[in-house]
């Protein structure tokens, strides 16, 4: 059956009236959070001064293992995987790379404020050294969680009890640090998957184009983050068939080749830096889009949400 | 100068050290909302059965004065104007559309993850009857709140006190009802202005084309919702000068005209239907998106945000 990652054209023939096999999460509470945020501070830097302040030990260098390269026609996208929330399913993306699994497949869906997503649209492969299918890593558990970075946001978020980032990913916790998942912002990457739990392996991906999709998390593998050619994601036409798919096989947006970062010579590798989000430069900056200090605005909002901060990202600069 | 809605090039060099002139709101506290969401109710219709169900008077028909159609080489843009939150702006936008402004005008700025902005990039035309600056309309005060129809959403909201819908239309309240925006969710419509605050007029309009921009919420005049269309402007190619707009005049996207439906005779108006948000058809509606009960969600978020809902539009039936 072919793939889709929100099967709603069955769904609305289905009234779900059991309880499903998998351990149904309660809904999260919304974090506490600030009784009342503080009154807007109108001193202090704007966002674009804390970047500038800031040092070479202020930005990381993403491990070329985790950076996938997908080469369209209309130029490069490039995603930084994150391993620490989906082991597997980032192994299996690597396996599915390295034996040239997405080269001549296409963007095969791109469905107006939701997502982009490509893979094999007619299920005309099979993979040679990866799975076909994996057991759903839609949240961390247990010991694991305690072992992941993190960087909570002040801020009250409403889906999850504690919103944050982890190297740079926008991630929630529980209440009781048992469970993080990573949040499904403008960006973020996931596994395309069908209603069986399992039945996502990595070979179908999709990027979030529109406003974030929270009712996803914790219900989808998210893999990783576009850090550059969300300009080209979004930026493609619209399908018209249900969902978003294309019509016709023709319209579909070819994938000349996706490659691990790792897998090329250290001098064809992209010296892209992302910033930390564990410093005093990301306190400070989250803080300068909180409030937002330019004279344009005459009520800074005093709250940002997890995902209406852009995550900077800029080329290593050779010289330094 | 050169309109601009965010004037960050301005502002990387500025800090603001002293109040603006006018009156600065605080920061609004964040909606109390439930403690903690209920656990997500698992039996239920889905969101696609509510409105299979719905009928005629769930429905409204937005008036024809209220409509703008912007003709495109890649089709037609419709856009509500909401004149009960904006009454000037929409008053002199009618004034402009009728007077042929935008005929020829150019879509001149995409921003990735944030606007698609048009108007008169070059300042080469001078109204002949609208004004071309007016005072802010960012926020709804006094006796005039009072007057808007809203339904709260009864789900916490991190950037105001009280979010909901007025009209279709996402809002926000302040805690005493002495105050009332238009929320800058996904497709809504500003004006574009300058630093000064009065320094929109309507001849200048950018929609949302990303995640919503909530710091926005009553530092801008907004002014409707595009009902249709966003297909069109969100996937146009993003500009590559700053702030996203196109480096050079040939890459504009222009704009064939803009007509209000009002002037059209009847035959030609769009039969379009807004679903109400004052129903109890509504309530089910949101109740569905607040917790999927599509088999594909183990875990149900119990939990929407305003910007999170799409808003139903369909055709009219000629034969009901």
């Amino acid at each position: 059956m072919r793939r889709s990652m929100v099967a709603a054209r069955l769904a609305a023939a289905l009234v779900c009236l059991s309880a499903t096999a998998y351990a149904a999460d309660a809904a999260q509470p919304a974090s506490p959070g600030p009784a009342a945020p503080k009154a807007a501070i109108k001193t202090g830097p704007v966002a674009a001064d804390v970047l500038a302040a800031s040092s070479p030990a202020d930005w990381r260098s993403p491990d070329p293992e985790n950076l996938l390269y997908m080469d369209l026609a209309q130029g490069r996208v490039i995603i930084e995987l994150a391993p620490a929330f989906a082991p597997a399913h980032v192994d299996n993306i690597r396996k599915l790379v390295r034996e040239g699994w997405f080269d001549g497949l296409a963007v095969d869906r791109v469905q107006d404020n939701y997502v982009t997503q490509w893979g094999d649209a007619d299920n005309t492969r099979t993979p040679k050294t990866a799975q076909t299918k994996l057991a759903p890593e839609f949240v961390v558990r247990g010991a694991a969680v305690a072992k992941l970075p993190f960087t909570p946001l002040p801020d009250r978020d409403t889906y999850a009890p504690e919103a944050g980032y982890s190297d740079s990913f926008p991630a929630a916790r529980d209440a009781k640090g048992q469970q993080a998942w990573l949040i499904h912002c403008y960006g973020m990457v996931g596994v395309g998957r069908d209603m069986a739990l399992d039945s996502g392996s990595g070979a179908e991906l999709y990027a979030v184009i529109g406003q974030a999709p929270r009712h996803l998390d914790r219900n989808i593998t998210v893999v990783g983050r576009v850090l550059r050619g969300m300009d080209i994601l979004s930026s493609l036409p619209r399908g018209t068939a249900a969902l978003g798919f294309y019509d016709k096989p023709e319209q579909r947006i070819p994938i000349a080749k996706v490659r691990l970062a790792a897998d090329l010579p250290a001098d064809q590798r992209e010296k892209l830096m992302v910033l930390r989000t564990d410093t005093p430069t990301w306190a400070a900056y989250v803080e300068a889009r909180r409030n937002r200090r330019e004279d344009f605005f005459p009520a800074p909002a005093g709250h940002v949400d997890v995902c209406n901060i852009p995550l900077p990202i800029r080329m290593a600069d050779a010289s330094k």
